[in-house]
């Protein structure tokens, strides 16, 4: 079943503390190399039948007006994936 | 600066009460033509000068045991973005 991707991240500017957590706790645990650490979410709409321009034009604003936050969080893209 | 991108979703057999959520609010917004929607977790580890293939499966093991739960999540990809 086609599938829309959606990735929703904090904007740059706004502090992320559970980025800022696991990216403090990385090294302890033996990772080391990583200088910083975002954490946003990631959605995936199953799509019933065929992605249309329509639907990916929905789910953009979907992503923009429901699935993200856009004073604190940006969308970094909406993509389609076939064989989730 | 070179970032690793690491993909989280919770696994299919897993309830997923947040997607629910979603997928139940979308069509009271006006977003039809979605038969279900997971949320999951997207993870932006910043590296500090290049990404070895070291640091690259130290990524992927830090995805498997700390970035998610593998009892219910599972690790959709551990990629290299370039240009974030």
């Amino acid at each position: 079943m086609p599938t829309i991707v959606v990735e929703v991240m904090p904007k740059p500017e706004i502090l992320d503390p559970q980025g800022k957590a696991i990216a403090n706790a990385l090294p302890h645990l033996g990772f080391t190399g990583f200088s910083s650490v975002r954490q946003g979410k990631r959605f995936e709409l199953t799509v019933d039948g065929e992605v249309t321009e329509e639907l990916l034009e929905s789910a953009r604003t979907a992503a923009a007006e429901m699935l993200s936050n856009p004073v604190i969080e940006d969308v970094v893209s909406v993509t389609v994936a076939e064989d989730l």
